[in-house]
């Protein structure tokens, strides 16, 4: 018997993203009553080292909590795993080594969501951790389908993303929107058409401050959670079949 | 060794309310970093029977499925369980005597905040479910304080607050909140000072429509959010003692 579908969630990173996604899993999912919504545990556990300076090399790895919540989400009985925060991606590798449930890679739900749509862009602007850039998931995967990527310069993740970030995870979205506004018109005035938010506290401080370049932008976390709901409505119709 | 503070969350009821409580549970707690947030690990499964109908004996128990939830908690370490459901308190003692990790009750924190606020009033309306209001829970609690119940008749849960509530089940929260403040006034038309609003979906519908007697209203879910955001501060403390 296939195991019960159940989405595991690896959360924490922060605690406010990850709430952002379950409001994006309820949102992806048509439902007429409660139980049509997709099951979930969700591991909010946001007492894991700061992924950020772990891979600058100043702090600690998170990969033996991120690891603990990967096997208390198969203990539970989760039948798939999702990570909304894209840095924790640099660790997927090993975490899908220690998961029975498949983990599903936030990157290629976002690339296969921004290929899918209308216009295909020459250029696309990456707003993300110095982690997530240079690992060059998303500039690989671009490259490989003909679309150059325009990425932050130190300068600007110093001045603009690292303090945009943080100030969010202070409840501060403010704050963190007006900076990190800022980093993306940075790279829209270097000619990216459109923008992957990949980082899972940026699209929450963008439209707290209603930033007007919304449109063209890419969630992540909003491609993933849609993702999620989709094989999560698959699973019904075949019940249902 | 104490087990490291994790607060279980049984949730599904509904999947929107889980997610107001999570959102209660952030707000709740001054923080500087992720990691000063709370710890918890989410059930969040809508697949559960319907507990008002159980509770008018026209539907099957919830009572296996919230058991299993309160095991999958403290299987995964939960050191304490909050139920952000008024109703699922029906069955809190059979819970309670499952669950290793003590479930901190939603009428103690609720008429713990009211009774410890400014101005302690002579009348309060109970917005509720009839299997909440059939209980008792609150009017035998109030009544212990000289504090007298008003709550809805029959024709007025089934012209208002059952559509009220299952409008918001299907992410119809304006609609909800139009029906569910018309049950509001009707208690306070009968004298009510304030209103506990003792269903989970009451309180995230009537702020949807921005009903004017917000300022009049307890919110069970926010008591015990805070309640559960106090606890960890202090757990915190002693760690840092």
């Amino acid at each position: 018997m296939a195991k019960p579908f159940l989405l595991g969630v690896l959360g924490g990173m922060g605690p406010l993203a990850t709430l952002d996604f379950q409001h994006k899993l309820l949102d992806a999912t048509p439902a007429q009553s409660d139980q049509h919504h997709l099951p979930s545990v969700v591991w909010n556990v946001p007492q894991i080292a700061d992924r950020q300076k772990a891979l600058a090399g100043v702090g600690p790895s998170p990969l033996p909590q991120l690891l603990e919540g990967i096997e208390k989400l198969n203990q539970a009985g989760a039948s798939h795993i999702a990570i909304p925060c894209n840095t924790a991606h640099h660790w997927y590798s090993q975490l899908s080594a220690a998961s029975d449930a498949p983990i599903l890679h936030i990157v290629d739900a976002t690339l296969d969501a921004l290929l899918t749509s209308a216009k295909k862009p020459e250029r696309v602007g990456i707003i993300a951790t110095k982690g997530t850039l240079d690992a060059g998931w998303y500039q690989q995967r671009l490259a490989a389908q003909g679309i150059e990527s325009i990425t932050p310069t130190e300068d600007e993740l110093a001045e603009w993303f690292v303090p945009g970030c943080y100030a969010v995870k202070r409840g501060k979205l403010a704050e963190g929107g007006e900076l990190l506004a800022l980093q993306a018109q940075a790279l829209m005035a270097r000619g990216a058409q459109q923008l992957v938010l990949a980082c899972t506290e940026v699209p929450v401080a963008l439209r707290a401050v209603d930033a007007p370049f919304l449109s063209l932008t890419h969630d992540p976390a909003q491609s993933l959670a849609e993702r999620c709901s989709r094989l999560w409505q698959d699973h019904r119709l075949t019940q249902l079949a």
